[in-house]
């Protein structure tokens, strides 16, 4: 069966298992603790990253952008860019918006700070850091808000890669309690779309021992 | 025409530049002084980053990854990431090698320190951040070599996305004269080949104002 080696709380890994979720693609994963640089993984990614997807025989993939344009070339149904190379651009967009800007402004203050800070380096959280992602999250929100005010799902009308990248991101950082929901109507009602998937049953199930979930992160109808 | 907005010395840029040399599509450059935030550009993309590709009647596409599988997918000759999904998993592979691994070991290292501290935000490079750049870059220039031992080019036998994307990051720091070429045979003759393609001659003709090219920037014969 193919394997995915991951973190489960990195984002671009939750982007590849929620990508073979919706593509109903069995696969087993192997949560690869990258600090170790342990020379069997070295050797499958010399780069010592996750995710890296193994397909039975195949070559190891590494990163995620390259596993999921992979899997939608070689399972394109359903299709999670779109048809047409106008579509599937505004999607790559919106993926570059998450990975990049969210990440960036975001995920690293908050996730990065208070979660791998904590269990990874050991180092002392920055807080100012993470008065920074607290504020900057509004902004997205309000962009996810925006986008949603006139499409569908964010990159149109049906749900694509945008929308799963978007989730990777919210879900690691909404474990901390850090979406301010109620602020955010139309990201709210996106996100009770998205989490409610089939998808995003594993995703939910993901803890971090010693650091609880914040009391709504699996709550369907928080 | 198509526009491209763009830095010259943003790897990213040169990526989508040499791709559309390559292509022999016609565009035309407009650098985009990014830290202005320009209005008339963040209404082409509110990232408010380069580079933005703008087709005539077409929506504005941004970043380089989505402009460089737009570019293939509407312009599939010749193709820049190869015909089997396999073999474009490992351009893509080596592409995120360079556009993540080489850039935060080598390119942030060195023109983020030397270039953008000193002509965009004005402060003080970090001499060890430099150190650890120029003592990274090896490693990275043993990998090329490596590579080219076994392959015509370095996913495989034709020039690629990965050829481009090594190159957009090289010719940045090489402008810098931080490429240690006498150490590295195998890279050297690697990047001989690259250079004295058509697509890089613009390229090599990129000057920043108070700070010269090394003296074998633009020499094909260096």
């Amino acid at each position: 069966m193919r394997r995915l080696y991951h973190l489960p709380f990195d984002p671009q890994s939750r982007k590849v298992r929620l990508l073979l979720a919706e593509k109903k693609l069995d696969f087993s994963c192997v949560i690869e603790p990258v600090w170790e640089r342990r020379e069997t993984f070295l050797a499958l990614n010399p780069a010592g990253e996750v995710p890296v997807l193994v397909e039975p025989e195949g070559r190891p993939i590494w990163d995620d952008a390259a596993i999921c344009e992979y899997l939608e070339e070689v399972y394109p149904t359903p299709t999670l860019l779109g048809m047409q190379a106008d579509q599937r651009a505004e999607v790559r967009r919106l993926v570059a918006w998450f990975d990049k800007k969210f990440a960036n402004e975001v995920t690293k203050n908050l996730v990065g700070e208070k979660l791998h800070k904590r269990f990874v380096t050991g180092s002392t959280p920055n807080s100012s850091a993470i008065r920074a992602g607290k504020q900057n999250v509004h902004y997205h929100l309000d962009y996810i808000g925006y986008l949603t005010e006139q499409r569908n799902w964010l990159a149109g009308d049906d749900l694509s890669l945008a929308d799963i990248t978007a989730a990777a991101h919210i879900s690691c950082v909404d474990y901390l309690g850090d979406i301010p929901w109620k602020d955010h109507e139309g990201a709210y009602d996106w996100y009770v779309r998205f989490k409610s998937r089939p998808a995003m049953r594993e995703i939910l199930k993901d803890t971090v021992t010693g650091f609880p979930a914040s009391p709504h992160y699996s709550d369907l109808d928080f």
